[in-house]
């Protein structure tokens, strides 16, 4: 009313004008523009929530190392599939980054005070203090990656890690190698564990425990360094010498690789090749996720698929359910298949 | 108070749990929660928003396509570190997607209504609806991409675009090379024309505008669909026969290829040895950027370093000068460097 006071605009038109809402003059736009500067309007985003008791907002929590966050290749494609189906049903999606123990706190605050209407959690650990936060509250949640599977407390998105990666062993395995070795993604990741179980499952008696080697995190840096860790072990190297890649493959008769992800297997790659191993005529390497990085390898990954953007689509969907009072699936599996390509 | 009266729990300490400090005893918390879900406790964020008038968030907006924001490898480096700032002082940073007219007119209505107390826009173009939204409001506001240089209407941060590419042309020219060909970033971002702007300064008479190509977006798909097309072009062949590509590089002495990004550069550079052409050997390539791709391509790829995470920190750090009181520098330079890996 202030506003529409001082620019002698009706109090419909400055509403209009405050709302979006095209249908106001550019004169009166104009006028209304300059009162809001003149008399330091007060944003009433606050006042409106408080009326309508709804933000109109669906909370996107990216959790991570800053590290992970830059590389992952999944995660835009995740947030803006969930953003173009939120939108589409009128709510904003607002991204939230948990890098930190204190980003949680303040996320934990922000689930407290009403913040958002529901809340996408993307790669939730099961561990994480927000958990319990999101016990303690009302409002509707969806969650992917936790590694809980059916046993979750809230509506999950996932695929079935183990079998996919069994999947492809079995693959692997049905052009007769038999000595495989393993990159496994970071530790306390459930997901990069399920891979490795599957494998090992689907590796019965040739499973073994000396070719797997873990990564630091999902990077391209560290299945490099994972590939050249595990050739040192194997050759009885200390950690500073460099070991003669293809005659230690020879010698473990590892015909082979398989990676937690494809930016693990994208660096394993480079390095075999830098090194004068020819893939797949000396090596078979596949990887995980099917990612853009699977086709810009040479040659092109053998991986599996996994349908990323509908992650976003569901826990997008499962969060709207909710709202509109129904209930959400307790779990959403998601299909894989395993996509043949060049280098196995 | 309500939640008070139902839990037991006094005023203070039902105020330290829902503002998340950590000094309340586990039974409090237990009884806490479960008063706050008996009595449907209504969000209070709004009410704080109202009674301290500040929101204690900044919003990021990502501006682009949506195939561009999932594949544009810096975009998160910049957020993340952004958001680290803010962090630190004391904001919750918020990132909201500007993938369609749609998101674009949600966001004109949450600025207008005061949803963050600062906004940093990330890739926003001179000709977007939002700069006339801010134009209208008092809200602290950062920029980059926006190609307008100094005669930006907002704090701005941005590298040199054309002399950063002048300088990598130059020690091309300094290799001896004279037929470079050029794969352009998309039309209407400004710094794509700005890098082409340099590289032909930089050509002089050597400039040869038939080996100037378009690309559609800056993913790697697109550096190998628009060399491809060169090649085509330059071949006078129609666009479904696929060129023979050492010989149409060969016949027009083409000696290096220099790409907008190092996206670009990466697919051009696959295609290339896919048809077997040897790099640098046959033809040089660079690109531009400095993000992990250049480093991920085999050879590792001579580049334009950009300090991309520093994007973030100074658009933050304009903001939050603003939100003090101070004022923000017109625009930030930041500095950048060719760095010479095994591609040129």
């Amino acid at each position: 009313m202030d506003v529409a006071r001082v620019s002698g605009v009706s109090y419909a038109t400055v509403s209009r004008f405050l709302n979006g809402n095209p249908h106001v003059s550019p004169e009166a736009a104009e006028r209304i523009a300059a009162a809001v500067r003149d008399i330091h309007y007060i944003p009433n985003n606050a006042a409106r929530s408080l009326v309508r008791q709804r933000t109109q907002t669906v909370a996107f929590v990216m959790h991570g190392e800053p590290e992970s966050i830059t590389t992952d290749p999944n995660i835009n494609t995740i947030m803006v599939n969930a953003n173009r189906r939120l939108s589409d049903a009128g709510y904003q999606l607002v991204v939230l980054i948990a890098d930190s123990d204190e980003a949680g706190e303040r996320i934990a605050r922000l689930v407290r005070s009403g913040f958002a209407d529901g809340w996408i959690l993307n790669n939730l650990q099961v561990d994480d203090p927000l958990f319990t936060v999101f016990r303690s509250v009302d409002a509707p949640v969806a969650v992917s990656g936790a590694g809980y599977g059916e046993s979750s407390p809230f509506p999950t998105v996932d695929i079935d890690n183990r079998e996919a990666s069994a999947e492809l062993t079995r693959y692997l395995l049905g052009k007769d190698h038999r000595h495989i070795a393993y990159i496994c993604g970071p530790e306390f990741i459930p997901c990069a564990s399920e891979r490795l179980h599957g494998f090992q499952e689907a590796m019965g008696d040739n499973f073994d425990p000396t070719l797997v080697v873990q990564a630091e995190d999902w990077g391209r840096a560290s299945g490099q360094k994972a590939l050249l860790e595990l050739l040192q072990r194997l050759a009885g190297a200390s950690s500073d010498t460099a070991p003669n890649v293809p005659a230690v493959l020879k010698q473990q008769h590892i015909d082979a690789l398989v990676c937690g992800n494809d930016c693990l297997a994208a660096g394993a790659m480079q390095y075999l090749i830098a090194h004068g191993v020819r893939i797949p005529e000396d090596v078979a390497v596949a990887g995980f996720d099917d990612s853009p990085d699977a086709q810009a390898t040479n040659p092109p990954l053998t991986t599996v698929h996994q349908p990323i953007g509908q992650f976003g689509v569901q826990m997008a969907d499962m969060v709207l359910n909710q709202l509109e009072g129904d209930e959400a699936p307790s779990i959403v599996w998601l299909p894989t298949h395993v996509v043949v390509r060049h280098s196995a």
